[in-house]
């Protein structure tokens, strides 16, 4: 239970309402631990969808689901020197088991690299166990000490698809086809608009050759990396010895790629659409699309209107539509307005008596807040398209943000100037040395988000040291 | 790769030949830390089965699924006694966590009660949050210092069930309705007939107040727990504080239940059914239930044959089958034929020439091994009826084999001669004393499996030592 007015206003502090939001839509809670965070019903399920949505795009490529360890002993983490050294300062790590002190501590996992590849050497032999497409959803630990709700959390879920490949062309077009995934899932699904890119030497994944990433753009003006792809080349292939028989019976060394979405990439979905009244969740991905709620007056009579909001679930749920029907008697029917505004379901079909005599259903839009009145017999067909239409429409508002707050600068000023107010996206040509993005880092809070897959080779001068540069990157400051 | 001849027999030794299989079928492989293992696709498909079954059964009795940390603090774990006395030698505890030492190290879930209930005890004040009927998937770690595939590793993957409830009546039907779903799950889809009942007091879950289970026999005569369902009654709601206003306004505890089945069921579904060949998988659950092998010869037009094949195909697909088309050009036949056998798979189509000019498909059955050739234009529905009746048949098998191995007995020189030959269950009388009960294993290497549910008070002696006892008791000795 919890009163409208209670809830954090977005347009005054996005962060607070964020976790405000997260906390009273029930999508999730803090858990005991610090850093840790339980996944409420509401929450998982959404994340449910995504799965069923990635498993259906994956399997069609014929990627496969299996599941390896939690544990990885520290000799395979310390197999591949920058991975390990990436990773070291965020491991959690077990050295009590069954009662004894380990001899051999182990990690828990924090992607799972290492103990696959372990594996995949075993496994791999000749050309005709190639391409290896495999996935695992599953569980990884990196510490944190802070809690920011699904965006930064010790624990996390996620998917990591790991590849291997006879050619570093089949291996190129592998990232590449992952990294489709997931800007459609951002974009069709979640209704975000994203930009997709590689990372600069910095910002790469510890052990990938490149990396590959979607970034999508918060209402703050921050950049939140959406998923990652990693070209891992054969820098994990040679310690590991994953070797195949080319059909000319020549050993070689396997390309790899490896490719994450996770739980964190929800928190981006929630931060990008709502208003005052709570969460607005796009339908695609919505676990409830259509709330109906019955309005009993004292004189109503409640078998006839509960019977024709039966009647109006069954036939939305048959044609493919997700319903709650709230006959709960309390609490008042304004408390559970706010609370299915807060929880962000894309439409409220509102039944009282007008509309099971004149048999009509009004429905109000959560995105616009705009009520309609339609005949019964054309529910069905209005829902589908009304859903249609919030969909697109969500998109097309953050789509046009992400343009009004995208700027070509070519003054360091001009950079430091917006970096310091309205923030978002900058692209600028930089010299693509380290400590000249350090620098930028410290006088900006901007960082390098990623060359753009479309960038042109140019002749420009870096922003900050004027020294050559022949690409613009997006920099933005980040969650 | 691997040559039929190599696998070891079922006949000799059930227990190497399971390993045999299970890594042959490329279900699951060793990984390097001890006690661990890898779940490969072809076992992560049988599970992920199990997942959308057992999700269909629980989401429609209003079950919902939510994800909590994997780490529980030792002082939430200490609340209910009996609860950490149980789970204390099997323990993983993360001492290291960013880098740092941990003031309070962190205890790897082996079981999720104590970290779900503490949010629970946030969550439900009044009648209106009840029930709470909440579910998770994950993994869970309980150390074995010795791997045995699937049957016993330090890490498994499950579902756990958690329920609260206002009434003890309420609980105690949920406590049912969870196991009779185990049994639908054991029964009609892993083809396995089950024994329900309940836990002697040793062998009850901690802290539970009666643990319900479900007990399978294995070929060699061995018991293995299938499955388990707490009643909890209020033992952690206490402790945990999980109270809730009655409808009357006053303050009372909750009434619990908790309920799992893991990866260690796949086990006894790859135990009960197999042969000197390898698997059989019953259909229902089975990943590929129709293989379709090409029959090519030199002088074979492989054009329409494959042709001939792909549309066999898809016409099965369109029909609901799970098929394979194995279009490889090695290895040979033969050798395809054996592999998979020794993965399971319900039924081989073998096409060549013939089949392509009369329009027939030859059918070859996995469990007996007969082949017959179907029109094809009836090949849709005698596939259908041939796996309907492979699935009855191999229930039947194990019905009837759980059947001669049941033994009532009323001596204990018979139960400890049945002990040290057959096995088997047998159903004796015991005067439900703990130390008897260690001394009949001592002896016979036998425990309480359970009592079943249909048992009937009687009047009668222990079977060990004489003293009155009020009901048949289920022995075995167990997995």
């Amino acid at each position: 239970m919890f009163e409208k007015k209670e809830l954090k206003k977005r347009s005054e502090n996005l962060s607070e309402w964020y976790t405000d939001v997260v906390l009273k839509a029930q999508l999730a809670d803090y858990a005991p631990v610090k850093g840790t965070m339980v996944i409420r019903p509401y929450g998982y399920a959404i994340w449910e969808k995504v799965q069923a949505i990635f498993n259906d795009m994956m399997k069609s490529a014929g990627v496969e689901n299996a599941y390896f360890p939690l544990f990885i002993p520290h000799s395979l983490m310390d197999l591949e020197k920058e991975h390990v050294k990436g990773f070291s300062p965020e491991l959690a790590v077990v050295t009590i088991g069954g009662g004894e002190k380990l001899k051999d501590p182990l990690i828990v996992r924090p992607t799972s690299e290492t103990i696959m590849y372990a594996m995949y050497a075993k496994w791999i032999h000749s050309w005709r166990d190639l391409p290896l497409l495999m996935n695992q959803w599953n569980n990884v630990v990196r510490w944190e000490k802070r809690t920011y709700l699904f965006l930064r959390t010790t624990e996390f879920l996620w998917q990591e698809g790991h590849t291997c490949h006879a050619t570093e062309k089949e291996a190129g077009e592998m990232v590449i086809r992952a990294l489709d995934w997931y800007r459609q899932i951002y974009e069709d699904y979640y209704a975000m608009p994203v930009i997709l890119g590689t990372k600069s030497e910095t910002e790469k994944f510890a052990g990938a050759k490149t990396t590959y990433a979607i970034e999508a753009l918060m209402p703050d003006g921050k950049a939140l990396q959406g998923a990652t792809s990693h070209n891992l080349g054969q820098n994990f292939s040679k310690p590991f010895e994953i070797k195949f028989q080319n059909k000319e019976r020549k050993e070689e060394f396997v390309w790899q790629t490896s490719w994450g979405l996770s739980t964190r990439s929800l928190g981006g979905l929630f931060l990008t659409h709502g208003d005052d009244s709570g969460l607005i969740l796009p339908p695609k991905i919505a676990p409830i699309q259509v709330v109906i709620v019955p309005i009993v007056k004292t004189e109503s009579n409640t078998n006839v209107l509960f019977s024709y909001c039966q009647d109006i679930k069954e036939a939305l749920t048959n044609g493919g539509v997700r319903v709650r029907f709230d006959d709960r008697s309390e609490p008042s029917v304004g408390r559970r307005f706010n609370e299915w505004e807060v929880k962000g379901v894309p439409l409220r079909f509102e039944i009282g008596e007008h509309e099971v005599k004149d048999r009509t259903v009004t429905i109000a839009r959560r995105d616009t807040g705009k009520k309609k009145v339609f005949d019964r017999n054309r529910m069905l067909v209005e829902t589908q398209k009304l859903l249609e239409e919030i969909q697109t429409h969500l998109f097309a508002k953050a789509k046009k943000f992400l343009e009004q707050h995208t700027h070509e600068v070519s003054s360091y000023d001009e950079f430091k100037k917006i970096m310091s107010s309205t923030r978002g996206f900058l692209r600028a040509f930089w010299c693509e040395d380290a400590d000249c993005e350090v620098k930028i880092k410290e006088e900006t809070k901007a960082t390098t988000r990623c060359l753009p897959v479309d960038s042109k080779k140019e002749q420009g001068k870096c922003i900050r040291c004027g020294n050559p540069a022949t690409h613009r990157w997006m920099f933005a400051q980040a969650y």
